[in-house]
């Protein structure tokens, strides 16, 4: 019986809470989508802006499970697409919660706050998949290294995600 | 259709790791059976040891769901019962994300790991009820304005909680 | 050269930021001069209230170096007496770093932020001497192991602390 | 009197831990040593390696007063360099004090955790100066915003700290 009980697999999507366009909300709803549909949890920052939002409501509208890891002391903040709001009152440091949790790593583009969760989950020995996102050339070593993958397109995504996991 | 979104009630189920009783562990697990058997997700901090690993045995086999939040870098601290472990890194400074993601606090018998997610429960004014617990006259004052609840019994602490909640 | 390089031995000092008596904050402020007639660091909580006030400035007009680990974003909660404010914006998760970062920890009369700290400190191992404080039957079994000791002069526990430190 | 009691300027300084070349070590430390003679403090990682041990001990020679805020449990993991150590047990979390604690935040090169503190810095809305450190196109946006400067000597960093401080 017990051999029956497997972990949810969990997979962290990060980007920009503001200065989003509507082709990244766009890519972002698809990207909770394929997550809900794989069977996976969504994890996030929580929040209802930009590609926080758009990825839980991808997921949460596919029958997906979504976890939000807020910064904040209560769940006034969360997105009402995210299921299971965990409370950190940490501030920026619930970003290496975020990480850790996550069994994958998703960056879409964002600016400081999505750059040092890229950051974080490197330091972590996490593996990385950055969507449509330019991060510098800081990033090659990583890449090299395989630990930061590419994708640009939804589907692209998707079969990266199944040949990591499984 | 966005008002049938309903976020999970989560109750938090502190108590303690080592030197459980084998009374303490089967009222542990009815207790994560009654979380579970009442639709809501269970959270605790994820270990494979004592009221930890009862409560969350309790919950999932029976239908619930149940977060882990683990002080530790990965998962390999989890107990097998839980579904969503949430990997802090932070050692116990976890405990304040325990007390925060818990929409109420029940603590069963423990030592000072307890005591400390109690007492920070109570510093951020959230409900908490001590399931056969003695914690000392400090607490009185926090019973008298009745943020602390005592159940001696699992369906006494079953009715508690669906009066605060709904 | 290098081995005259000694590391500054840390006080914690832990106690009520509110409903602090005109007595307690007189002990508080000793503490806070005989730490720094040490020549020891005081650590604290860092606000500008109660017995963390009080210590920091009893430390602070005699000399000493002040330490404040403070729960929010900036230093504008800081006491005055605090010459290095830790800034964390991290919420009640910074007791642990009060904890982990003091060689001792001295608790004061205080509620349930004070019992938090405490009882982080005794999950950690750390030596804690409380000072005027009962805190109920739960302490006995930290005192039966001398994890706990106890003072009710000023005197008394400047000699403890001598004893443990030296 | 109290108009007297002046904090302290704190002044971060992060970087690589490995992999740093004999020339960064050495303008490590003279950016310690530029630090402690101005009268600030020094804070960074705390460890006994790379930027962070060479700019402890460039401050700590030169008669400054160095905190090292430490991602460990206790304070074996310390440069012996360091005369404050906060120690947090969260991992990288406590790159976020580091950054929230520090006045100014000054960055060396490094690899992901150097870069995930520049990002947790500017999410902050922190002053950065990179020091001879390229970090990529992202960062152009918070150069134009003047939140991050660049300096390529010491002299000329010395005066930047000069300028944004008085």
């Amino acid at each position: 019986m017990e051999g029956s009980i497997i972990r949810k697999i969990i997979i962290g999507v990060m980007g920009g809470a503001q200065f989003v366009t509507n082709d990244e909300e766009k890519y972002a709803y698809q990207i909770g989508k394929i997550i809900a549909l794989e069977g996976w949890v969504l994890l996030n920052g929580g929040r209802s802006s930009g590609v926080m939002e758009a990825t839980a409501k991808g997921a949460r509208e596919n029958g997906g499970i979504t976890v939000g890891v807020l910064p904040t002391e209560n769940a006034s903040s969360a997105s009402q697409y995210i299921d299971i709001p965990i409370i950190t009152g940490m501030g920026l440091a619930r970003n290496v919660i975020n990480i850790l949790s996550s069994d994958i790593v998703i960056a879409l583009p964002g600016r400081a706050g999505t750059i040092s969760e890229i950051a974080l989950a490197l330091s972590h020995g996490k593996q990385v998949i950055l969507f449509r996102f330019e991060v510098g050339t800081w990033i090659n070593y990583y890449i090299d290294k395989k630990q930061v993958l590419v994708a640009n397109e939804v589907e692209q995504l998707r079969q990266l995600l199944i040949e990591e996991i499984y």
